[in-house]
């Protein structure tokens, strides 16, 4: 998630750097972002520490005065952060911890004293925030969004991409740690006692267990998916998107419960800051899992901060939220990577001109999600480039798998980013990455790079001379019949070079003639 | 070789794109450079076309009408590519096959009249060029420079900088081939024949034995070293920088005399388009490391079209020189991924004053080298940020090792990429990487990491709270004495953070107080 685009393209405006501040019961957290309105943006800075407000402090008792200290601290860190490094403007938000301490508008005041605009959202909101992250960084239109904090859970229905329903329930991760598993040993009977607790607020909402699909937040979810990837030698290294079965999740507590608190740390993918308070927030995690009876969840790695920052990149549209989550992330990865717009939409239009007119002509099946695969791959060939042109395939590939693409699953973007390193020079196996992949995903994506190979090639001249492309079939041989202005004979010579891929992906013979 | 700008850092133009079109003996090649004047600039575009202009011609005979008609097909191609893709200006220069051919004027004329302005450069322009490449490519400044092309080969002698002497002289690849090579299978005899004409030509210029320093170019020279990295699974895949040992490329010269031409191309690294020329461009230079005296070469990937773009980049400047080929590396790249300079360049200093104090102190030896590498790691730490935020350490140590860092050796690419990867988290061996490390690199780098961690958490808030940083030395313990201004308890806390890591770095305890 490098960065994405939610307008249309736009030479924009100048460049904006909003921090968003995240007070929550475990950490606070100060995020930049850096756009231009209507144009990209990246998350380009972060500060993190931890504060645990609740630390010491019994349930519902008030958060105490080294608390405060710490938190007024941090709060002091974080507004000469945003005087020192050029921040626009500062949106800070306090959730738990703060709202629901007898004493949290003491505790505010003292952030606000020590320098940082901050104010309390209610449950309501902090819901609403995380909503509009999810639906913002998946393609979510119906099911269930949840956000696990320190302090709270918030779980919320969205129905036509609209959060139709919403909860904020005070099981959070450090909160759950203290009233439940306060010692250094926990047992199966630990477990057992907090799913219950947990499952009994659960079923008091018979909306939650009536989807099919749940997208779920927060650093504890977040830290569960990478303990999972590591338990597991998954291939990619990115939280977003990640699918977390339930019995991973279930193999993952037996796995803290087995061992003493101050050993978790050492289970590979588990921060030492969070070690003590993960089993909590798998067992709220499980048992929402077992409420709303779902086998799996698919971790989104932007919440609450990202709603925020929505609401200010997109104002005035409530909901803020981006049309086309998928074509968003493509293009808005392109032009982080400075693409050469004209260039790459030619080739991505011969391309799909291809796969189009042999999807009429039976060669292939005209699968739209392998289209839409083409067609991002085309625009994303290049980015490379910034990198060193030296390799670019090589280096789209990384970018593509690194920066991610919001939207996509883990398969597709194994598949684009082959498509990409495919584009020109071998094509590769996708090595272990090939895990991601379903059966036949390889043979589609040989066809689909042979497709977008030719098409690069006709743009060889970079003159979008070629017009269009009709395709014709005799006996075992395809014609591509090319529309142009001008000589393109260089650029049907280039295309020709390609018949030994276009046979090896489709069985066929290649000639390439002028129309 | 992402990229590199020149001058002082500036806000700069607006952007130009300039391209630069080599009309070789071999291959056409336009490339595009985009740049602003003072600004980064970037080589964003290529397209290269075989165009083997003397085939089928005995040596000094006319280029025949195919291989004219196969220029001005690729002339107009180049003409196209210029006008589609928003060039604003045009530099295409004919070298040795054109130059020397006894009809080398209407050939000239013929790409003229494609639409192509080019020109023809004597032997002299064309080893100026080279050696501008190669002294703004590369650290020297006395030696020899050398560019073998499809034609002719030009070597020139460097003192100070400048270039005193040169030779364009006819043993180019391609023609060495017709010439010396031209049936399907060669055998030693051939070998040693073209080697001895080689020589003869070399042995006329004494000055080509007295240097001990020779910087290669040309895309014979960069296919011999791709050839020599894949022989010896060398774990950089990056040309420019390379050392080619003369032992390896007699290997190459074996490996090549042993099999017929056509199954050459079979040989890992080598290009099929060149597979057959190769072995003529090995034997010239491996006569002119003969003839130079010197067992090893520095391959530089940037001749004759890198001097074309500095000539018109760096105007009116005569030579146009960067000042200081390594800090413009460096800097450069920071530019172009955007760094946040005011936060980059503080870290920096903190970080070179905690290596000069522990200098003073005897902590350690205080290399300048190592100070020079710390200070680069410093200004990059934060450059993986442009591909996602998370795990920017490691996608900042991807791009240094593949945008390249032009003036460094790749030992010392390594050490700056391993510091910035270490820069946060946990501090990973170098893999395969450390094959190209010498003896106690790795504690050289987990002492500069040491280092560099605690100047990142001094600037934590990113306020450049901390104006300084005095060093004292008490028992076993390091005390680093922090001058500032404001509150930089947070700040403070952080840095302490670091002390496991700076005991195993140095042997010593780590304290950290208001100085």
């Amino acid at each position: 998630m490098g960065s994405r685009v939610a307008r249309p393209e736009a030479t924009a405006g100048d460049a904006r750097r909003l921090a968003v501040v995240d007070l929550g019961s475990n950490t606070f957290r100060l995020v930049v972002f850096e756009y231009r309105p209507g144009g990209p943006f990246r998350l380009v800075d972060e500060v993190r520490e931890v504060v645990r407000l609740s630390e010491g402090t019994p349930p519902g008792a008030p958060i105490g005065p080294e608390a405060t200290g710490r938190a007024a601290r941090v709060a002091r860190l974080f507004a000469g952060f945003c005087e020192g490094s050029d921040i626009d403007e500062v949106r800070a938000v306090a959730t738990s911890a703060i709202r629901d301490a007898p004493n949290g508008d003491e505790v505010l005041q003292a952030i606000i004293d020590a320098g940082l605009p901050a104010r309390t959202v209610s449950g309501d909101e902090e819901a609403r925030y995380g909503y509009i992250g999810a639906v913002n960084g998946t393609t979510l239109t119906d099911g269930l969004v949840a956000e696990l904090g320190g302090g709270s859970i918030q779980v919320g229905l969205v129905e036509d991409r609209l959060l139709t329903r919403s909860i904020s329930r005070p099981l959070g991760a450090v909160r759950m740690t203290d009233a439940f598993m306060a010692g250094d040993v926990q047992t199966r009977d630990n477990v057992r006692v907090l799913r219950r607790h947990a499952l009994d607020v659960f079923h008091l909402e018979p909306w939650i267990s009536g989807t099919n699909r749940m997208v779920a937040m927060g650093g504890a979810v977040r830290t569960l998916a990478a303990m999972a990837q590591k338990a597991s030698d998954y291939p990619l290294g990115e939280v977003h998107g990640y699918l977390l079965e339930r019995d991973a999740l279930r193999e993952l507590i037996e796995r803290m419960t087995a061992v003493p608190r101050r050993d978790r740390r050492k289970i590979p993918g588990l921060k030492s800051d969070r070690a003590d308070i993960m089993l909590a927030g798998a067992v709220v995690v499980d048992a929402l899992m077992q409420a709303s009876d779902l086998e799996r969840i698919e971790v989104c790695a932007e919440g609450l901060r990202w709603g925020v920052f929505w609401e200010a990149f997109l104002a005035p549209a409530d909901p803020p939220l981006v049309d086309d989550v998928r074509a968003t992330s493509v293009r808005d990865l392109a032009q982080v990577y400075g693409y050469d717009r004209p260039h790459c939409e030619q080739v991505a239009r011969l391309a799909v001109d291809i796969f189009d007119g042999l999807a009429r002509l039976g060669v292939h099946d005209g699968d739209p999600r392998e289209r839409e695969w083409l067609h991002a791959a085309a625009i994303l060939h290049d980015v490379g480039t910034l990198v060193d042109y030296n390799d670019h395939h090589k280096h789209g590939h990384y970018l593509v798998l690194n920066a991610g693409l919001p939207g996509f699953r883990h398969r597709e973007l194994v598949i684009i980013a082959q498509l990409v390193r495919g584009h020109r020079k071998s094509i590769q196996s996708p090595g272990a990455l090939g895990a991601l992949l379903k059966p036949r995903d390889e043979e589609r994506i040989l066809r689909l790079a042979a497709f977008l190979r030719i098409a690069e090639q006709l743009e060889v001249g970079r003159a979008r001379a070629v017009t269009g492309i009709d395709c014709a079939i005799a006996g075992d041989t395809v014609t591509l019949r090319v529309r142009a202005h001008g000589d393109v004979d260089v650029a049907m010579w280039s295309a020709r070079q390609e018949a030994d891929v276009f046979k090896r992906a489709t069985g066929r013979q290649l000639a390439v003639e002028r129309g």
